[in-house]
């Protein structure tokens, strides 16, 4: 079994967070990988250097000043940082992104109706799955930014929910695995404010319906669309839960939500 | 015989000449591997953001918050955009730093009697000779920016060309190795101004006397110490020459400067 482990800015952006999470994710046994999001550090970057951002239905425009920014920060600062501490912690790892070794292969947004700038969705069969089971045998621990590139040299800005969700998807088609979106609640709960309202387990046909009635929170939306995606391209296990319990999620003890 | 090429500022900071070389790199037979310094981009945000630089005796000094800049540019903005390149050029590479699979392990420079920050000189043994076997075996070009580990979670900024002689070494203890230094001129010359002045070879004994006569230009020096130091622990061949001619020095009918 591969274990897909997806972090975001919660995690990333507090270095103590950071190093207690990557105790846990460097102790877990069998082959497994992290994909990480960007946090604060590429919009606080683009306000000191006055990048302008453009932000349309609440999604972030990638302008090419702002491609710099995410490549320097998701790519660089923070897939290194990551890198480096885990193999402080005897977890053999390398931090990579989508144009190394064409891992990760995508299609710059049709800039109509709406242009989204250089932004990119993940093509089917995108995923190098060679090279990551290379790394696996290599017992090296793959560290995920979510930067992709369209084959022709050009960097994308890719979503790194999506992203984990595919990986998790085409590693699915030749060995069992399972995919763990962690942040800093214990999963999906009805009621942001208490966390006993939490849902152990979510079907899609109730996502729906909770989803309409203002249930689900926006930010949760994208997980959880591609834990389903996942799920019904073969991926044995989707869970949401907390950063800090990975380790009880993975050995099936942790209050969490499991998407069936 | 693999051959390892280090490339500068001066390609790096110029997109037209960066393409052009890509090209001719990516067209090198056999395993290849280069090494590129850091260029402009990190001086230039340092200033942007108003990072102060100190530079020592000529040489920098790398504040923590430098560190981050060099990591963030060297690491992430340049690795990528040379990864994604040369993926397009159908040469399969792979941006990584020495904080990667435990790649380069350095030891952080004595802050006595001058304290250079976060600053590392490579350990011996310090070069994770499987890993880059590995690369090659999978038909992978690695292209290895200047940030090196200390393998306790702090990465450090090392020199290119240091980085790019250590490499070569580790690789000749295991199979026929040459080093190329890539920059604008054809090799080294004894008048900067008149390309007619170039040393078509050059001993270590004949360096002194030069270097002490002032007709070895600064910055040219760093370049030759690795070079001699690689020759004289088993790298077969260390050339200086002009980028743009890496395909002739490869074929041998280039005018450059053999170390010998």
């Amino acid at each position: 079994m591969i274990t897909i482990v997806k972090i975001g800015g919660n995690i990333i952006d507090d270095e103590t967070a950071l190093n207690r999470f990557l105790e846990i994710f460097a102790q877990l046994e069998g082959p497994k990988l992290l994909v990480h999001g960007g946090g604060k550090t590429a919009t606080a970057l683009a306000k000191k250097l006055d990048v302008p951002q453009e932000m349309i239905g609440g999604r972030r425009v990638t302008s090419a000043a702002t491609l710099e920014l995410v490549t320097m920060t998701y790519a660089g600062l923070i897939s290194k940082t990551i890198t480096a501490k885990l193999n402080a912690m005897n977890c053999l790892s390398i931090g990579i992104c989508g144009a190394d070794a064409d891992l990760l292969r995508a299609k710059k947004r049709d800039p109509f109706p709406v242009d989204f700038g250089f932004a990119g969705d993940l093509l089917p069969a995108g995923v190098n799955v060679k090279f990551l089971q290379q790394l696996f045998s290599a017992g090296i621990t793959p560290v995920i930014a979510p930067v992709t590139h369209d084959g022709k040299g050009q960097l994308l800005n890719t979503n790194a929910d999506t992203i984990a969700g595919c990986i998790a998807t085409a590693l699915a088609a030749e060995t069992g695995t399972q995919l763990i979106f962690c942040f800093e609640k214990n999963g999906v709960l009805l009621d942001l404010s208490d966390e006993g309202s939490l849902l152990p387990s979510l079907k899609k046909e109730a996502l729906q319906e909770l989803s309409a009635g203002g249930k689900i929170s926006h930010g949760m939306l994208p997980k959880i669309a591609a834990g389903f995606l996942a799920r019904e391209n073969g991926v044995q296990r989707v869970v949401i839960g907390n950063s800090f319990q990975l380790h009880e999620i993975v050995q099936q003890t942790a209050s969490c939500t499991e998407l069936l």
